[in-house]
């Protein structure tokens, strides 16, 4: 039974005529769509109609007559609006892995000279493997720096760092780091900032222009709920347009790709950041859940995830210590995104026996429980269900199970 | 109305049954699958299920449940059936351009020392950027070297070429290389092959293995008929995986994805060549498409493809010279894919006047028309009503209209 307290911020919850929009199972509290957002309900159509009437009966014409080729463009341009960024400096494409090798190669080559890449031990692992490749292929000697901590950063950032890379909002901790305040002190050193938003965009307002960010990319499947793999973006700052070529340099980042000529000539603008051919079906399901963010306040998409958040740490905070669980995020709303994640033993197979009683968060190695709290979908009287079903797994032992004890893939 | 000869080549066709596996609008005869396949009529129906249960109720389980995370190598094994590539050496994954980046690199790598790329000057224009981008990348001085002709290729093979890049089939000619003879001549000079196989999966029986080529890569949404933006794919011959890491490190090639290590540790399998996170809808659609080839004769699929091109090129002889269309693709049913193209002035304007007349097909500048023959959903009576068309549009001049004139985007 839903609290007073829980029921009076559902009341006056702005954004709760969203959760409409979107496919929830029944019995499901859904506490992982910072790892695969949920279902908007128009997607299924808009992506059916893109089958049966693009494909199967417009065929090739529809590269021109649905204008997909220009996707990339479009939804570029609805994801600039979420991340403070101005029209025609954001494409969708590719996956996040890829952009991120794309924009870091193109920041190392404008920062030719400098022998340094500077990033957090605990950033998402992926960025780290995509830094270590273009290193080792550009054969410079690039040395990756990792910061063991966000608050060793400022120290390690001389003269020698040519990109600062970090992820705006951890996917471990929660943590949140300070954007502008980071970027303008690489700034000061000459260091160009890429910035990971994947556990920022459509979670919180991000202000890249604010910012004066260089470089962003983010994932498309997260908080922006286009789908499983969905296409990702990137974001280049108008000043570093068409200054410098990145090396995955297919036909559809030519200046003229349909004039089939032998020789490789960069478009100008955003579009030099392409590369092969869209993904349709990704893009178009992409581009229908962006659509749901046109009457979004993202001020008011802040307020709520921090309230969330507030809420289930308050309500957790009666019982973690009887139990060993240990906030990671910082409580402090201005220093984490929208996730809450404690570190505990036996966090797996918590983890699995919480997903048997509905409540969907995820585990991450080696000892995390993570809950994301996606403002767009979730009451308060979810979070308080939630609170109530750890409490219970955790009183009952319920997970200790073995059921519960063999580790799988999770996202 | 159908003559003789074409009924006749209909009811004996053993790949008739095929089409009806296929949506095909009404009044029109497609013939650019070699541009982007035909629907399967079952795709619709797997998207939908995928969108509605996998996502939308099972969400971020399904990574698990439906096995999402292995798209990549299950659709890898079905096309690798196609192509003659044993298990476990295809992924389907990112696009071609993306998929060539990674394979020339790791060729690169293989035969560090030796100076050269060598392709064709008519290659399909992204193979050609993306080897300018790995080879600026790299920063070694590789030469990229362009046959004007096939025939010159044989000549230009020498110990200072690291790898030769093809084409299989010429996207504009139709130009089909002997494989198996110039891998054989490449390597007898120490050089490594990447075929690049766009119009040949799907259009023809492919032996990579009796070949012995070294990396191939692919295209979804041609003769795979995988949809718009579709996966591509990617071959590593067995004994080149694991002897180079490919560049393009994302987490999906980790020995580990889901430690969530900081270091990079690639596998040893061909899943080294999988990078950011799989397009789970275009890989579906892709993966469901495929399972039209389970019964397909691949032989009989090159016999009624070679027929169909004999039928196209013989009737059109009768008024080519009369129009001025010369055939640019090989007469010789050996030496050409599955396409046929001539060369013509006005040719723009003509195809566009052939599509307003439902005869679908394509204009490659400067100047070919282009007609791609997809066994599965074409019959010989398509191909009669075609030839009548053209040779109707020709002789009326209908394609002398203002309508016709502006250049669009083609893919």
């Amino acid at each position: 039974m839903t609290n007073t307290k829980a029921k009076l911020a559902d009341l006056s919850d702005p954004l709760k005529i969203f959760q409409a929009r979107f496919e929830l199972p029944d019995n499901v509290i859904y506490l992982d769509g910072n790892s695969l957002g949920a279902l908007p309900k128009t997607v299924k159509q808009r992506v059916a109609k893109t089958i049966s009437e693009e494909w199967g009966e417009q065929l090739i014409r529809s590269w021109n007559t649905a204008d997909w080729v220009h996707l990339p463009q479009r939804v570029g341009n609805k994801i600039a609006r979420l991340i403070g960024a101005p029209e025609g400096s954001v494409v969708a494409a590719d996956s996040t892995s890829i952009n991120l090798f794309k924009v870091l190669s193109a920041a190392l080559g404008l920062n030719a000279g400098r022998g340094k890449i500077v990033s957090e031990k605990e950033n998402f692992p992926t960025d780290l493997y995509i830094a270590e490749g273009v290193a080792k292929q550009l054969g410079k000697g690039h040395q990756l720096v990792l910061a063991d901590r966000p608050d060793d950063i400022p120290q390690m950032l001389d003269s020698d760092v040519a990109v600062l890379m970090l992820t705006h909002v951890n996917y471990r901790t929660g943590y949140r780091h300070d954007m502008a305040a980071i970027t303008r002190a690489a700034h000061e050193k000459g260091i160009l900032v890429v910035w990971d938003l994947a556990h920022s965009a459509g979670a919180m307002p991000v202000d890249l222009t604010g910012a004066n960010a260089d470089f962003a990319i983010g994932c498309g499947y997260k908080y922006l709920n286009g789908g499983p793999g969905a296409p990702a973006f990137l974001y280049v700052n108008p000043r570093h347009q068409g200054a410098f070529n990145q090396p995955l340099s297919g036909w559809f980042g030519h200046r003229s790709p349909f004039n089939f000529e032998t020789g490789y000539v960069p478009s100008e603008g955003i579009e030099q950041y392409l590369c092969g051919t869209p993904q349709v079906l990704g893009m178009v399901a992409l581009d229908e859940a962006l659509s749901v963010w046109d009457d979004v306040d993202m001020e008011a998409l802040r307020d709520k995830s921090i309230a969330l958040g507030d809420y289930f740490i308050e309500g957790i905070d009666a019982f973690s210590a009887e139990y060993g669980l240990e906030l990671v995020t910082p409580r402090e709303a201005e220093k984490r995104g929208s996730q809450v994640s404690y570190s505990c033993e036996n966090g797996y197979a918590i983890m699995q026996a919480l997903i048997a009683r509905g409540v969907i968060g995820d585990f991450r190695a080696p000892d995390i429980i993570r809950f994301g709290f996606t403002p767009l979908y979730l009451s308060f009287a979810d979070v308080e269900k939630a609170i109530a079903i750890l409490q219970d797994v955790l009183k009952t032992r319920s997970w200790d199970s073995d059921a519960y004890r063999v580790l799988g893939a999770v996202t």
